[in-house]
């Protein structure tokens, strides 16, 4: 039991036996899975120059590999380093934020990789994997990351491993739903990754509220170069974000529209971000938080409409809406949803992820409502929302009625999911910290003992010195 | 108005209506432009199967998107984290650097794809953007970037839009008279990133000359968490650099080729920087200035000359060189020029941009002049420089001549275009702060009041406590 | 002579005209050699039209710079950014990590381009280079800022510009060894980067006893900026290594699995990394240097076999076994290493590279021997393993024993190599530092003397001021 402050609010934070015994019982499940489920898909397995002759493949550049692979590792960063670092802007919650990030990312994808698996590369009992898998399972973790932020810094490592379990699970059903049920088009996943990551994430702080968080006040601001270290998070995600709302579109033009769109989007973002960011403040100065959140929303609000003939200008007017409304959201939203709705939110995932996803599950439904095959051209019309098979005569309106319909499900799924999730987070047996220890890395982590932590209690001379 | 230390000296630097008002009036007029002008280029349209067809492709890995898009990647990293944390090597000014280079980029290649689009991708009154557009608008703001370098921690967010609004207007007319009246080659910019960039920055920076700059002297150093953040950008420009001289050579050998050459160059410049910057200090240390900056001279020195056949060798004597010339200017130069010609450099661009694009123009001009069928092969050679149509007859020798002149014609729009601009950023309306408020965030940014600041006050016990 | 703080034990670490003159010497013999042997490739010469005829391909793309680019690109970030952050998490000598790595690769990669070059890439007089060969560059030079982990902060620049310069050479040896003579698979280099570096490396450290350093002890930890700085290297060198193990494989469905492979397996590294961590410490909390490197033995381990069938279930085992073993290793044996066989070892390469590294070379004699035309298909197996020409008869079997020869092969060149250098390094004219100056910034770099080192200062008043 570390650091018992005051009598009464102890909890047993001891991870010594709890952690390792649920990494290595999942690790084992998963190799056990791998091991009867998981094999090479025809472009990964060595028996590849027979499926060229087959598919008539004349080159090995023809493999989806060298389609894929760039936007792979760039979405890889962003899982990573990207969310990783976008969350060390707390002053003492660096290691938890990067390192924990990185643990449930690293159990996610594996997950992610079954899950998914089972549901889209299920072939004769096995799972056939490629580049494209790689990232479908970044971006399911990719939610987990966001609902993450909702609680960071106020839950176990192990309570965001059972979290991640279950999210994976029901992001892949949710998928599975809007994807293969619905026939809805969302590459850059507004409604599966953003819409139900952030809701599952708020749900499950609303349900794991602590109303004695204002003990750790003093330790939920930033510092000035803990707030540096959030911009490497903030700038790797918004650089790469066109790769994400394109890694998975249709070769050729889908993945090139999808980037463009998303390279304006974005950068109209940064502007409104500023624009609001000065003028919400008494004083007129930017805020960090703002910059280092609000300027992404553009990403999110485009991620099911990217791929589409959003055009470049339809991209700066989301852009521009998202930045506003983002930066909104965190001046007066936040405060408000804390008060009165007992709904923590560390990160503000629900301006940055919540609302941006919402538009931007709108915003593909109205786009592919619109869509005409003038603007499309026959082929690129059929082509752009897979209009084939049974879906030969779906036309854009209906298409339209199901994207807004995915949202529905999304949230549902999420508000259903996160609930039972945050009831099953809520059980005393995970090991979480009291409420005047949230946002503090030597809970969990080996802390080394610096100057700077000196300073810290140099100048907070009632506390007792640190362990 | 903040912080009025100084009678007389205070400045209103209040940025609550002023910058809200700039960012968006700027974000609604390029909405505006766009929704006018900006269409999909046919490699991004929906109706690149008709496209295919017409062009006799038989892949979508043909789509110009899988030639450039991962180059493009690696050049926007340099623009955001690479110039923006190298800017981060100020103790108290990370904010900004990084900030306000997300603000000026994001507006800049806004306001670039169509200022470029128009000069050379307008077609039947459109502007179609690809993958190369979005690239170029990159370029076109990385010399926005080596300006504001010049200018770092003096000068307000509204003047750095509006001078990214103009410097902008002013490379692509120069990028313009170069690649087109005068036919000149320069895919990595030596001339119209560097020189016009470096030379339009310092030539702003002169015209804003402050006399009392020494009143924030103490805040124009480092400490040594920044200069590990700077050494960020440092190596990601550095690793990126051969991404930027290739980014938007032609498909093959070209890009391949202006790959290496930056990679040779580069590579010799660390070596030569270290070697000057232990031997100009009398104690024999490295100084972090020179490694985060000298160092990166070889990819702007190459920047004209890496597509062409600079050869391996010929690439490592002209990195050899930028590395003395950088370091020596650091240590000679940049001293002179504040005392004797009244130009604060901040960031040194004068040696790590101006010298070595100057340098760069001149060795692309030679290697032009030098080339010869020999070498090149008899269609290389008209591949390379694009001896076609009304260039069929163009010698190298008047090549060469012609790449001369494309230096002179930057030098003069550089001068020219930064002198105006300068008069215009000196106007009394912008929000600048006063001299002792240089190169510190706190006046237009939130600033956490953590421990560091705590510390810093302590030590500067005449200073009262920060708001 | 820098901080004489204990008389007798000072030492001249004066920098001034010995780092420049050999920086500058060695340049100048890279500039020369390059001169006389360095040409581009085919595929980055302006004859590359003629070779395309010839070759008979129909497109730009076939030119392997589209093949290997976006990997090099990604490599090279793990050698500058990966390797260079990863050790900067000692708490003063963050300059050093970063810079001397910088120092050292670039030098590297030059002298690696012209020892692989004529092993490999020589052709009538002239060493042909292309992306493969700068990837191979890099490569090499991996393994020397793997060895420089072991000595991280006891030796000066000049010690490592030689190290360098020999360890290359060794290197090439080595690599021409095991690649041509027994015709060994190991494309990510497990045997010739890792086991090779870090056995050379340690050998070099043991060779540089210090029987004094414990006077620097209170340098030789982290503070928690520092921790996160480290991070940044760690996730870039997790994220970026399946580009590494996948870079030179073959083109197609070997660069693919060699991608899925390693990313399969660094997941599975975290977990019981995280896992062992917590539960080898009495508190059960995790620590930082276990996350920081264990979590990537998981790449270095599959290095080997990750471009073979070796299946996504068996890249989770090796994975799952290494973040044990060096995690284990971390704990029990760096200690053990230091004070029974005098082996001090700054980073504990021998937990992540020595240890992983020889798992990967018998992981990849495993999967060699064990090797089926069922599992890899007719063509896929003769590929896989080049069984062609005078190679067309090996057997799997008889291919694991060269695998394993392969091994030893490596081991015998560390050993060997490392005590030769080892002794040159010993020699008392490289400017190295006395023990209590080990692990210290400010005996090779100007440190800005911030509040941070003024705390520092402050908390040590038994010290003198620094100059």
């Amino acid at each position: 039991m570390e650091r018992p402050r005051h009598q009464g609010m102890t909890k047993n934070t001891y991870m010594r036996w709890r952690l390792p015994l649920v990494c290595l019982l999942w690790e084992v499940a998963m190799i056990v899975l791998f091991g009867v489920f998981v094999r090479f898909g025809p472009e990964a397995d060595a028996h590849w120059e027979e499926e060229k002759r087959e598919m008539n493949l004349t080159s090995d550049i023809e493999n989806d590999f060298y389609f894929r692979y760039p936007s792979f590792q760039d979405v890889h960063v962003m899982i990573f380093v990207g969310f990783g670092f976008l969350m060390t802007f707390l002053k003492r919650y660096g290691f938890g934020a990067v390192g924990f990030n990185f643990l449930l990312a690293a159990f996610g994808i594996q997950w992610a990789l079954l899950m998914q698996g089972w549901f889209h590369s299920f072939k004769n009992g096995k799972i056939l994997v490629g580049v494209e898998n790689l990232i479908n399972a970044d971006f399911c973790v990719g939610s987990v990351c966001i609902a993450f932020g909702a609680i960071l810094g106020k839950t176990s490592p192990i309570q965001l491993l059972v979290m991640t379990l279950f999210q994976v699970t029901l992001f892949a059903v949710n998928e599975y739903i809007l994807l293969n049920l619905l026939h809805v088009k969302d590459a850059g996943g507004s409604m599966t990754i953003h819409t139900f990551g952030a809701y599952f994430g708020l749900t499950v702080t609303r349900i794991l509220y602590r109303p004695n968080l204002e003990q750790s006040k003093d330790k939920q601001g930033s510092v000035y170069h803990s707030d540096l270290f959030a911009m490497i998070g903030t700038l790797y995600l918004w650089m790469y974000w066109p790769s994400f709302n394109s890694a998975i579109s249709e070769h050729g033009d889908a993945q090139h529209r999808a980037a463009i769109n998303t390279y304006c989007s974005l950068a109209a973002c940064v502007l409104t971000t500023m624009a609001f960011s000065s003028m919400l403040q008494k004083k007129g100065k930017l805020d960090m938080v703002h910059i280092q959140n609000a300027t992404l929303a553009g990403g999110v609000a485009v991620g099911t409409s990217a791929e589409m003939m959003l055009t470049p200008y339809g991209s700066l007017i989301v852009g521009f809406i998202c930045g506003i409304v983002s930066t909104v959201g965190y001046v007066y939203l936040t405060p408000f949803l804390e008060s009165r709705l007992h709904i923590q939110d560390t990160c503000g995932i629900h301006n940055l992820h919540a609302m941006p996803g919402l538009i931007g599950g709108i915003v593909g439904a109205i786009t592919a409502a619109a869509a005409t095959e003038d603007v499309y051209g026959k082929e690129g019309f059929i082509k752009a929302f897979d209009f084939t098979g049974t879906y030969q005569t779906r036309t854009p309106s209906v298409q339209g009625g199901f994207q807004a319909a995915g949202i529905v499900v999304s949230l549902l799924m999420a508000f259903a999911g996160g609930a039972l999730v945050g009831a099953i987070l809520k059980l005393p047996v995970w090991g979480d910290a009291a409420a005047e220890n949230c946002f503090e890395d030597d809970i969990y982590w080996e802390v080394p003992e610096d100057e700077e932590s000196d300073v810290y209690h140099m100048h907070n001379p009632d506390k007792p010195a640190s362990p």
